[in-house]
């Protein structure tokens, strides 16, 4: 059910898709043997000899005893969390940050650093990072790391091809890391935000065990990720899911970007704030930062303040149009609203769950519309879950490290 | 590379597996044993017995010698097309059809009857078109089929649920035909005429070869229908795609649906033909069918007639817009003006290419725009093409005929 990216893994010996296969049904919990066996299509046997090698390699370890509803009890099986480890990394306009997970996915360490990224350039910040990095891992080697950044990126290549905010083009983020951190580059995938922001609500948010979600992203700019059959959806270039200029309104604004009327426009944090207080006010305070300007906003539209509540009244609508259009599209089971608009949650889904009632297609809107329970961090979220994902592909990229501490025999069912 | 369905495919056993990529790869021309056995990652022993199974079946048969460049002759086999065809039926508003296709895509037969298929009724429109198929298929089995319909479908269930143009809801299609035929309801997909037009246009007109596809059809509805990674892009019920009522001007005319400013308010081909002529004007003149208004519309822009002339330009603003959208929301290779836009193609490809390369994303537009080739016929290209798919899954489903016609043993290379 997670998110994953088959395309991009090599292909793997039938041993390592079993052993894989065996894993990967362990995320759930611990399961004996039997139970093994029965949900990965092997023979009991089959699974005795390959929990032996995950147990060398420090992957897994017994459990204890479950007792069996007819008989004897089943040894059982669990993951062995602690044994290895996954790296997130983000880049935002204004900050850095870094968490390091578990197997199990349990949060090891995390920090946020704050920065002007764009002034300090491409190089400087791939320092910082990499220096973030270091203070979490304490020379643990993690098996995989993703690095969400803000901007289009080609994930087959590992490069951000251009982050507006950030002023950066063609930038070979995994090369740059790789060698900083001592690490391969095939262990380092670099994503967009809004893509990992997607497979962070399927596993960890409101999309979780959904096949088919559309994560909208609001900021300075507006972005949007898709999971489709469970997996991103990216499209021919990698750019599916760029919703930032898509036409809202014909007769609207200039967009910088050329097109008239994007969501971007209407959608965008300083659009919004714009709308919402005159120049000079607090509002537009950049000292603030993003979090403190959409507190001050939330605040002044609970208070009734007309020029806020009429702004985040016309977010909704131009929310509404966007999400219909991308709906009418996709057909996802949810749509989750993330970012700023996980803030303003409780003025903007109403809105645009009105707009989608207004579907044309006969049917009852059977499709669901949330703020994200996780907001800015879904991203990293997102990428935690597939830093660790490579093992959970190939668990051979560990090393055997003892002999079996597992008991290879279990007890007669 | 042909578009195909496995999630709606029983699971198969290796060696039918092994059957079926044998039977894929020799698609494309006769091969060798030994070509084959690279192709397929299996030993020339391993092929030397599936060849003998699949010719058992009939469904291969030797094609004489190629000259080994570095010595003796190797035996080449191809597929035998006549040994199995598929069938596929397309309703639509005003007309039945039919095809029957070779295994190799060839056309054995087909027949287009007119009708006017919501005064039918769905019982009595399947009849006439079991009729229609019975007479084409002469007493054949086919291996599959695949039924084309204008309305939202639920390919899982084969059911139509809602088709506006033709009145019918929860249509059980599948049931209906498998009752005519004779056939197991299994043999008999339903989908939507955009997702069949889509795959038509991957497997036989401007998209061969392209994994990410979007097929634009205009009609008296707009419909969409999307490829991705090779396959048709679904959604949670079946509904990605449905195109015609995304919002293209918000301060647009009413649409039907109870949304303003819908595709289909703006490039419906009433809609247009509102726009292009008066009431009472010949061009509304429904003796004319689709083919013949359209056909009159597009010699009135030849001349230069001002309200054609006008009426078309502002389709092609309106095919900018929504096109713009959807490539931003997808990022396909290539984007297909299929139905009655490809009649006007040469009025409209400009106007969306021109929108789309004001696109914002920092890179030369990669995105390809092109009328379709195929024009009307593409939903039968594409349902011709799925009708007899099932059979290069599972080779099996023909039995074992005769002992094999073919030399089971090869030239040594």
């Amino acid at each position: 059910m997670a998110a994953t990216e088959p395309g991009q893994l090599d292909p793997v010996s039938p041993r390592t898709a079993n052993l894989a296969a065996l894993l990967r049904a362990l995320r759930a919990g611990p399961l004996s043997r039997t139970q093994l066996a029965a949900r990965c299509g092997l023979t009991k046997a089959a699974v005795s000899g390959l929990i032996t090698e995950l147990s060398e390699r420090g992957l897994v370890r017994s459990a204890g005893l479950q007792g069996g509803g007819n008989g004897r009890p089943s040894q059982l099986v669990e993951l062995n969390g602690a044994s290895a480890c996954g790296l997130a990394l983000s880049v935002e306009a204004d900050r850095f940050a870094a968490v390091v997970t578990n197997l199990d996915g349990r949060v090891v360490a995390e920090r946020t650093e704050t920065a002007d990224v764009a002034a300090l350039g491409l190089h400087r910040s791939m320092d910082e990072l990499a220096f973030l990095a270091r203070q979490l891992l304490l020379g643990d080697q993690p098996v995989g790391v993703t690095v969400s950044v803000p901007g289009l990126v080609d994930s087959a290549a590992a490069v951000l091809r251009f982050a507006p905010t950030l002023r950066w083009r063609d930038a070979e983020i995994a090369d740059l890391l790789a060698a900083r951190l001592g690490l391969t580059v095939d262990a380092i995938r670099v994503d967009n935000e809004a893509n990992l922001g997607a497979v962070g609500e399927v596993v960890a948010g409101v999309g979780r065990g959904v096949r088919e979600l559309f994560y909208l992203s609001g900021g300075t700019g507006v972005g949007g990720g898709l999971v489709s059959g469970g997996t991103i959806l990216r499209g021919a270039r990698g750019f599916a899911g760029e919703v930032g200029h898509i036409t809202v309104d014909p007769s609207g604004e200039q967009c910088p970007c050329g097109r008239v009327g994007c969501l971007e426009t209407k959608a965008g944090l300083s659009a919004v704030l714009r709308g919402a207080a005159s120049p000079g006010d607090p509002l537009h305070d950049p000292a603030l930062g993003v979090d403190g300007r959409v507190g001050l906003l939330k605040h002044r539209v609970r208070r009734g303040d007309q020029r806020a509540v009429a702004a985040v009244s016309e977010l909704g609508v131009a929310l509404g149009i966007a999400v219909s259009t991308v709906v009418d599209v996709l057909d996802p089971d949810v749509v989750v609203l993330g970012g700023y608009f996980a803030e303003l949650g409780e003025w903007l889904v109403e809105p645009v769950r009105r707009e989608l009632s207004a579907r044309p297609l006969g049917h009852e809107p059977a499709c669901r519309v949330e703020p994200s329970p996780l907001g800015t961090t879904a991203p990293l979220r997102g990428a935690a879950h597939l830093a660790t994902e490579r093992l959970f592909a190939d668990p051979t990229l560990v090393p055997v490290v003892t002999s079996s501490s597992i008991d290879t025999a279990e007890a007669p069912a």
